[in-house]
């Protein structure tokens, strides 16, 4: 860690937090990530039941994504097995289940993973514990699962009215130290109530950002996920995060501005039943960039959001 | 590759050349292990027929034995999964055959492990064909696979009259340089036909060893293996070694003299009806030692060994 280099930590899981991650490797900042642990699902979930080990899946793409290494081993951390017996599985997440079970301890594996990755910055788990992500839908009724959430087993249409973590989870002392020593917190994109709002359950992690004097910055989604957030425009996503985390403890919600080629807005409508995210007006704190990648697939761009983000500090 | 080092080439697999190799590396010496790619059967099996990789159990042992890592990642590459879907596999085995995958050979995954084990010395599969080892039988029955014979499925009272690999392999050109550089070539010890004779069955390794400038030198193994080497003597494996690679090519063979504990002799013969192997007299190349671990089980001592081996040079 340089001394004169300001602490960026970034929250959250997944893609979303792989792109600024990316973004803001290339730049002289101290970075860390929290990652989600709710992770239930695929290659994760099966090492979960199977071991017993924490949901390695998340830690895995952000340890990816730091990584100074060179590319062949960035590959295999991300290589999934096709076929045959390991079918399904990425090697990154056998890699950390295997290290869990020699070193006894996932946040052990995670800093032998970073090692051996030669990665800049620091990956930290939200959590240690062992936890399940639960959500209730608006009739009352409850999904157990991260998983089930995610890829809607329920039916889409009815609204989430509340996620939660059972048993609750307490918050990694490494996470409350990074928040504590941010100069910048970024929190999403992704996922809303399975990447993003599992960090803020954590017990620990919501007083842990409110008592940080960072800068505090969430990233608004460009779509919306069916299941998850049918029908969100810019500002139903700020409230989300503000119903979780507290009002005004966030400093700016950044929201991108420009609607993509209409030919990709209906290929996701029609794939996914995806629709574009309509950025929100009327608040100070709303800041809003074209912030798309010159891509086949709806992104942010890594280098937009991290030259936005820098300017915060 | 320290110039002013002598260059050591040991040549086998399995834990034989585990414990040469773990003995060696405490020297100032550039060490190289040339090993079986033969192996068919447990984890090296699955993957082989699954995946279409070669063969890494033996390649991740050697890998191990001269790695300069620190012992959480030694154990993890040695750590094997003892249930649910990735039963049976050590950790190490799917690391090779993932980077086989990734970079698209098995040369370059076993020199990209070697970076990230920091191997001290160098780790070379004997060849890159993909090959099966067979034995006829003293009855001209033909077994197919390594795992058949070293795991007898065969009548393990029959006398191996000759093994062979089909498709026929060719020398990895790896290994015949560091033949051709060595000041010490060590064979064994090991399996006789299942993970010493199989490296001498690839086409251009006898000739390599014959051409090099090299001290020769072959260990004898400690007790007979019952469906390979039943009753052997010392006399035994060196006629064997002999019919496989020439005449007059190893300047000693290395036997030990110091019979094991009589308890320990009666548990061996109970559980795998392995015998002592008699030390052998009447030929001026025969070098008898006491070899013996302290230990629960009969093994080569390594240090012992390693001492016996920089004696010759």
């Amino acid at each position: 860690m340089e001394k004169d280099h300001k602490n960026i930590v970034v929250i959250g899981g997944g893609t979303g937090t792989f792109t600024v991650l990316s973004g803001l490797k290339n730049f002289s900042v101290n970075l860390s990530a929290i990652v989600t642990m709710a992770d239930d699902g695929g290659s994760s979930g099966v090492l979960r039941d199977e071991y017993g080990v924490l949901p390695p899946g998340d830690i895995r793409r952000a340890l990816v994504a730091l990584s100074g290494s060179d590319k062949a081993l960035r590959d295999l951390f991300a290589y999934r097995f096709r076929s045959g017996s390991l079918s399904g599985h990425s090697f990154g997440n056998i890699f950390l289940s295997a290290l869990e079970k020699t070193t006894g301890s996932f946040s052990m594996a995670v800093k032998k993973a970073q090692e051996v990755l030669n990665v800049q910055g620091r990956v930290v788990p939200v959590t240690l514990s062992k936890t399940r992500l639960f959500a209730e839908l608006a009739n009352g009724e409850i999904i157990k699962g991260e998983t089930n959430i995610d890829i809607p087993k329920h039916d889409p249409r009815l609204k989430i009215k509340k996620v939660s973590l059972m048993p609750p989870a307490k918050a990694n002392p490494d996470a409350v130290e990074v928040l504590k020593e941010a100069d910048l917190i970024v929190i999403g994109p992704g996922d809303l109530y399975t990447s993003i709002v599992p960090n803020l359950l954590v017990d620990g992690i919501p007083g842990a950002i409110k008592k940080s004097k960072a800068i505090k910055v969430y990233i608004v989604n460009l779509m919306t996920k069916y299941g998850e957030t049918n029908g969100f425009g810019a500002d139903n996503f700020v409230n989300v995060i503000e119903g979780y985390l507290g009002k005004n403890v966030v400093n700016y919600f950044v929201m991108n501005d420009r609607k993509p080629a209409e030919d990709l807005v209906e290929f996701y409508k029609k794939k996914d039943k995806a629709r574009f995210v309509e950025p929100a007006h009327g608040d100070k704190r709303y800041v809003q960039a074209n912030l798309l990648a010159q891509s086949e697939l709806i992104r942010h761009d890594e280098n937009k959001i991290a030259q936005l983000l820098l300017s915060f500090l």
